[in-house]
């Protein structure tokens, strides 16, 4: 389901200093390998050496081209069998394997239809031909119609308007055009913000249905050649994709919170609070050019345009469409492949690795490119294991299933056994869709140096430089440009100053979600990305072997670079003597997202003042044009008093225990961690629990499941995360009260988190 | 010719102060009106009123129709018929009246074809058929095809490249792509800077030909309703339009600097330094998209892509394009016409007022528009004779022709009488088009308190707010914008003081050119915009009174404003007692520009380092896909030394003088000017030749015929002011002696015009 190119993050370098880097631990700092004595790291370097000569790209190629073959969508049977492939391949690599069965709520297609009336009459095709040259032909059985899962039933006519990316702003701009969508059907365009939010927000503005549709200047011919010339989207392409409210919870939606066991307790169709209740249709841009052709009224704002040979008009429509949509809303089953490797000396330390498995339909890029990197590094592993080598800590592999109708497969199985979880699981590693270019990270920032160690030790195939060093340029570029957003500016800044090339914070969009945001397991999420051209088939019929063998990665060199950078991070956390995590890290990342909540507050202060001024002056009134009135914004709450205190002096502190932490650890890397074994025991012990910490189980505003206090996907940009959310949304949303609120209630996470590196601390230090 | 959407400045305004403007000077000033006694401003008020009440908006429209019947260019009977018009109507109105002809060089197209070589083999319609419903046949006898004037002849076969805008950095973006453009046609699309700059860097690129189309995201569907149902450019709709180099010289190109009088020494045609040597073709995007598509090569930078529904490439082109033109290279008249009131007691200061009347086809917009409301006002001045009203200083009322080849007619007079101009010109008052919404005002800065004062008085039709209100407003809201440029957040911060409302600097495009940049006489340019749809029939053969009813200023109400808004700034500097210059105004400005130079030459030197940075460290390499490879930029050179200091003391002194000058002033206000008459008529002399001490007859760098040190049309933007021009584009072309040496230049200039200010302050103190 990850669609890299939408999250903020991305990128990451650091020049300065990069010769110097030979002298240093290769990620720009002095010192070792994080976690390993001198001799531990010698034999470490040893092991991944012997990991990366087991690492066959043909391999990827063949496994991704048999997984592909046919549709692989929750209930579909190639999904069934690939499920049994994987876990015969688990048993033959060695690995404990089995596959684990969740029944859960899972609506497919079994009428959709979608027209135009009046004097222009059209019916929309809403099916994916054939593109010639392609071997896996889009309109074999077992494809479904193209869909969005969890919108609901219905049968409704009514007149069209169109309402751009279809986010709040974009209502507001309707609004002041005097634009009422309440029992219309409303056409969003895909981007500017996850997908379900449009038919939610759709929704909620009182419309009776909700297209989607994927504009050229989006993802099609105005991002580059159409496939099969090019990469990108051609005219009867759609994106498929869930609607699910899952910036609620994810998972089944009839058992937040509960794994979707047998007799697990499921809450009844109608009081699912993340099915919507409108019928929702995502469709190609040749189906969707006579509808936006049908609308009148004033031409669209200018951002509002996309790249059809039309004058885009807001609506309504005077011709009404018709649009059907209803679904089997039977149980189907979702099967999670699960392989363990028992850890020898830690078994009750987890570091679980995950990708998922289903499709939208093919699910070539998307999941299988990461899925064949995974099951790669999970051979080699086996390998390794039958050779003699024995993992300190567990492992778990899992390929999950479900994970695009709502990420079910990993959800369900991290609440079912959500207990063991928060005892055991020190990490979580995810990947997705995997391409070519640069590597692209995210996650717990305690990880970031892991992450800078590990790819500074991986060559990138196309420069030979360092995937870190790569890392490092993308991002100086990319912050160097005239319009770099703040953001960029900010990671360009990091990366020039010579210290960690700093990773993303993660939202939501694929499995790690309930490991990170409901469990508070220390999460990363790593890809490949910024050279291919996957953007235009993204789940679509086109998202194939072909496709991807032209357009993705044709040598699967990212997918062993992927393997490699995956497989270290795994092998390291296995095998470390201290889990690798680096506070100081995350204690800086904090601070900067404290300031950023301060920046916020004076620009929302600043930004409303000159609303208001601007009303009060009747600004807005004496640039109306009479003959197109735009009014005014709607007014803004005052501004209330903000107090961040809390979070400033809990950034502070915290800034403080983890220097002390990195000196006591420095000082004990020193002596080859010299502890007695028991204490050590208890240090990795609080260690691996440390993320959990940041979890609050009273979760946060009017969504309990999400738990972490510092990361979360934002509930109005869906994938997109939003650091200290509580706070955070509660600003954006001028909710001063529950801002305040959230300060001190994140501030109180945030020394639990210093007290529990404290007691490390004190345990490191003692004598 | 003018294009004020394409000014950079525009728009004005002031919301804090409104309620208080009341009481003030109605522009937020206290003071009275400027230059007048009590008495004399009493007496003026009920003279604008008597004027405005002779403004009649059917006139404007019966004149418009009249005027835009027939294709009237440089040299075809309607053009020629226009000025005969206007002659006798001056006449009737009791001016003294009459036709100065000159006789320019000015080529019409004998032979123009356009074809696609090829697979795909494509012949250009090259004309502008019909459009249905509009009363004034674009296929009519005497329309010329579509052309751009001092292109070179040619009949050239070669492949294509797409260069975007055609402009400097465009071309680095292709370099760093390995493309070379010689022995190519280029073909760039309209918009992004000015249209002669585009052959003219083809040309030095070493490309064969350029082709210049109009690409529906900036002028046409994208942009708006195509006409007829709406007013943006239709498929087939063609911008002419000059391509001379006027950033060299405008004027006929054989006799730069003089007027083309019968016995002028002329340029050989080989020696004119302002016209192109290869062929140059303006096309509609229908006869651009089968071009277009035949482009290969890597996909267009994003930045690059228009709104045709194909995916934009570089090229260059597999199949050759052949492009032919053939002009006649004769000479043509020219007719001015001149219309005087002598002034009755300064009869040798004179008030120029300016609007041409040749169009590229019908001109209803540019320039009728405007050329009626000029009528207008002379009307009613005349009419006000006739009642026994007499000029204190003499009236020059012109209406120019063959503005658009080059500024030809306007050009030549100020040439012709430049000596007897430098001596008695104290103001020329320009506009072009005109349409529907917000004044528009650039110009002298030193008049832009009269322009706050007199829009003030103004009422604004729509509103019933002041037309300086609504300018006000305007630029608020503007700078309030999220993605609201550094020049338009630095224009509502003026605005929100509650002081004048910032006019802009001039470039060029208008007639204004002589007069203020040649010549130095303080000159300003007026235009209503904002609400109308101008901008797909420009310069087309669908510029038609019908389009103009519909979409320009359907009731004319914008018409009479106009003519108010000049004309009371024309009546109120005949009859000041004081000629209405305020030099604080300047000082202000000038002392933003000399800050923005700073920031410059800081953002140069920090952009330099960085870039050198990232080449060093081989960012750009490492950021570069092997399939897709782009080169990095080219080494930018090391930022010099730059020495603004001496124009940091010459600003600082003019601030202080300014302030000397506005209280001696204010002072004199106060007592009535009770100057001895031969003393005040030396203020008035002096004030009058203020501006004139802002130019160097050394010039410009390499274009001594701008001579105007602190407003020019840039070298590489075409009518896009650059002010402090000879420092400024200095720095942006990294020629840092140059910059050097003339902040000293400028510096000094400054100081000549401080010290003519002193001068007056010491008449004005004198007891």
């Amino acid at each position: 389901m990850t669609r890299i190119t939408m999250r903020p993050l991305l990128a990451a370098c650091l020049l300065v200093g990069m010769g110097s880097a030979l002298a240093t631990d290769g990620a720009g700092q002095p010192g070792g390998m994080l976690g390993f004595t001198a001799a531990g790291a010698a034999a470490q370097q040893d092991l991944e050496q012997r990991f990366d000569a087991l690492l066959d790209p043909a391999e990827q190629r063949e496994w991704l081209k048999q997984m592909a073959a046919g549709p692989n969508q929750v209930g579909s049977p190639h999904d069934k069998a690939n499920a049994e492939f994987m876990l015969a391949k688990f048993k033959a690599w060695g690995w404990d394997a089995h596959i684990e069965t969740f029944s859960v709520l899972y609506p497919t297609p079994k009428k959709v239809a979608l027209e135009l009336q009046g004097p222009h009459p059209y019916t929309a095709r809403l099916r994916e031909p054939d593109v010639p040259g392609d071997s896996t032909p889009a309109t074999q059985p077992g494809v479904l119609p193209p869909y969005n899962v969890y919108g609901g039933d219905g049968d409704v006519t009514a007149p069209l308007v169109y309402a751009n990316y279809g986010m709040p702003d974009d209502y507001k701009e309707l609004e002041r055009r005097g634009i009422d969508v309440r029992g219309k059907i409303v056409i969003t365009r895909y981007g500017g913000g996850w997908r379900g939010l449009k038919p939610k927000l759709a929704q909620q503005h009182g419309a009776v249905g909700c297209l989607i549709y994927s504009d050229p200047h989006d993802d099609g011919y105005a991002a580059g050649d159409a496939y099969p010339q090019g990469g990108w989207r051609p005219a009867d392409g759609v994106q498929r994709g869930s609607v699910a409210d899952m910036q609620q919870y994810p998972g089944d939606p009839l058992t937040p919170g509960i794994g979707s066991t047998p007799g697990a307790k499921r809450l009844a169709l109608k009081d699912a609070k993340t099915i919507l209740s409108i019928p929702v249709l995502p469709i190609s841009y040749a189906d969707a050019t006579p509808l936006l052709a049908a609308l009148t009224g004033d031409v669209a704002p200018a951002g509002w345009r996309g790249s059809l040979p039309l004058t885009y008009h807001v609506g309504p429509s005077t011709a009404s469409v018709r649009l059907v949509v209803q679904s089997d809303w039977s149980q189907k089953p979702v099967y999670d492949v699960i392989a363990t490797l028992k850890g020898s000396t830690e078994p009750d330390q987890w570091i679980v690795r995950g990708n998922h498995h289903d499709g939208w339909v093919f699910g070539a890029w998307d999941p299988l490119a990461g899925n064949v990197a995974l099951l790669a590094e999970a051979k080699a592993i086996g390998t390794l294991y039958r050779q003699g080598w024995r993992p300190q800590r567990t492992l778990v592999y899992a390929s999950w299933d479900g994970e695009e109708p709502g990420l079910l497969g990993s959800t369900e199985w991290a609440e079912t056994h959500a207990r063991e979880l928060r005892q055991k699981a020190v990490l979580y590693l995810n990947s997705d869709t995997n391409g070519r270019g640069f590597l692209n990270a995210g996650g717990s920032h305690s990880l970031q140096h892991l992450v800078n160690q590990v790819a500074a030790g991986v060559t990138d195939p196309e420069t030979k430089a360092s995937v870190l060093d790569r890392m490092r340029a993308r991002m100086l570029v990319a912050g160097s440009a005239k319009d770099a957003k703040p953001q960029a500016k900010e990671n360009a800044e990091l990366a020039a100053k010579g210290g960690d090339v700093p990773i993303g914070a993660l939202g939501s969009g694929s499995d790690y979600s309930a490991f990170l945001e409901h469990l508070g397991i220390a999460s990363l999420d790593l890809g490949f990305d910024g050279e291919d051209d996957n953007g235009g088939i993204y789940h679509s019929a086109y998202d194939t072997f072909d496709h991807y063998v032209r357009f993705g990665d044709p040598t699967f060199q990212y997918g062993v670079a992927l393997s490699k950078v995956a497989g270290h991070i795994v092998l390291r956390t296995v095998d470390a003597s201290v889990v690798p995590l680096h506070f100081g890290d995350f204690s800086d990342t904090l601070g900067r997202y404290v300031e950023q909540l301060h920046k916020l507050t004076d620009s929302t202060r600043k930004d409303t003042e000159q609303q208001h001024q601007l009303i009060d002056g009747r600004a807005y009134a004496l640039v109306v044009d009479p003959t197109r009135p735009v009014g005014p914004p709607a007014r803004d709450s005052d501004v209330a008093d903000i107090r961040l205190a809390p979070l400033d002096q809990a950034a502070e502190a915290l800034t403080q225990s983890a220097q002390a932490f990195e000196a006591a650890y420095a000082q004990r890397a020193a002596s080859g961690f010299d502890l007695p074994p028991e204490r050590l025991r208890e240090v990795n012990g609080l260690i691996g629990r440390m993320e959990q910490s940041l979890t609050d189980r009273a979760g946060l505003p009017g969504r309990p499941w999400f738990q972490h206090m510092i990361y979360a996907p934002g509930l109005l940009t869906g994938y997109e995360v939003k650091t200290v959310p509580g706070v955070r949304e509660a600003l954006e949303a001028r909710r001063w009260d529950e801002a305040n609120q959230y300060a001190k209630a994140t501030a109180k996470v945030l020394d639990g988190y210093r007290a529990q590196l404290d007691r490390i601390t004190a345990l490191l230090e003692k004598s």
